[in-house]
């Protein structure tokens, strides 16, 4: 059953537009994903949908009336709404007409104790190297990525965007301390590496057996506690350019283990 | 000697501020970049610069001073405007203080025809991964970007602040077309490579002669005149993320021919 919303200050519409900003997905524990790719992605997935929200038009092809229909068997909330209120909550200046209001999956660390590979991000601000790393740990098989306090949120637009449906395939554990981190893998004797440039080539190391990589902020490098504590590896530069992106740093290095890893 | 310039409809202010429209960017030959960092680098590259814009305010501090200064070696038009005039010729929000007018460098194929390592781009529209990929062929290297007709401009300003700087360190040939591009690597008897999600493994190819590596776009991959004349290659792929973002996948690529150079 469908219900129509047509106010603007329906409680359920204030809510979802209030996602966009990170305090109240902390509070909820909610995020919002929008898109037909991106729903249909959130449908197979094993994330609890909290509502559907669509306009009117979307229906009209048969590829978004099942994924209404898919989505149903997900939820009951599931709701047609006006332009305007789609605008209201929508993070995108075009709407696609779709949009999802998603329960986080709350994970720690202590639920990944036999985890062999595992990427780490400790201070990367920018969403879209974000987004790309989970992305990227997606695809590389690793088990699971860790955010450092300092990092940017997960749940972000602009972060789930990029991640292109990866935030459902991997699992995120969010706010990690250095000193919580660096205790996991010692615990668990995981070996700790960090993206450091100008330190040692990362062709000259054995990854074979996994690992936790970790990559720092673009602006400063990772923490000085993590530096400390890990074994530096780097990418070698041949050109001009004093550095790499983070996210193009971390594509080569992870690929690098998986190579070793074969 | 330092001008002023106070009126928004000075025609050199009118000029910088076009440049955000390639059509403008093309028919001048000039690009626009701003910002300390990046000023800086323009004064140590071998580019020309055409023009320097400041606020009155940027001069404050020694490492501004300096730099004012060492562009006043590579050009005599330099200007002092408003906050205003920044602000009209500026593509960013919150402009920095400086704003450079460059030269743009026009390279084409044939100037290459001794490159064993080079990058080209077929299609690939986002700014933000261009600029990476630029920069990512700068550090691995390579001998020379090149772009297809149907890729982003090198010389917008996301892109070129993408670059980091690196649009100053390697050359970039714009407009290429696929069959120029075959016609080429068939002269120079360069082997052909390019990224195909699914096909051969890149691990299992022989890259230590180099080669010219090429990466389609995000949504449709690489046109078929290309994916025709050369070796398809991929990554990897051990999670559920179908893809990669095309940086990530270009870097993993490029690195490993790096790794196989050595």
């Amino acid at each position: 059953m469908i219900e129509k919303i047509t106010s603007l200050t329906n409680g359920k519409i204030k809510l979802a537009a209030s996602l966009k900003e990170k305090k109240y997905r902390d509070k909820s524990g909610l995020f919002v994903g929008e898109g037909l790719r991106f729903s249909e992605m959130a449908a197979l997935s094993d994330f609890a949908i909290d509502s559907v929200y669509f306009t009117g038009d979307f229906t009209k092809n048969t590829r978004e009336k099942n994924l209404i229909e898919s989505l149903g068997k997900k939820t009951a909330a599931i709701f047609e709404v006006t332009d305007k209120i789609m605008a209201k909550m929508s993070l995108t200046k075009t709407p696609q007409g779709v949009l999802l209001v998603i329960k986080k999956q709350k994970y720690s660390l202590d639920m990944f104790k036999s985890a062999k590979f595992a990427v780490a991000l400790d201070g990367v601000k920018d969403p879209g190297n974000t987004g790309a790393i989970i992305r990227l740990a997606d695809a590389v098989g690793a088990d699971v990525v860790i955010l450092t306090k300092n990092s940017a949120d997960a749940y972000s637009d602009k972060v789930v965007r990029a991640t292109m449906g990866s935030v459902f395939n991997i699992p995120v554990v969010e706010n990690v301390s250095a000193e919580a981190l660096i205790r996991f893998v010692n615990n668990e004797k995981l070996s700790l590496y960090v993206g450091a440039a100008g330190s040692n080539c990362c062709y000259d190391e054995d990854f074979s057996t996994g690992g936790m990589f970790v990559f720092g902020s673009e602006a400063f490098g990772a923490s000085g506690e993590i530096l400390n504590a890990a074994k530096k590896i780097a990418l070698p530069m041949l050109g001009k350019a004093e550095s790499l992106n983070v996210a193009s740093a971390a594509s080569a290095i992870l690929y690098e283990a998986v190579r070793q890893m074969r």
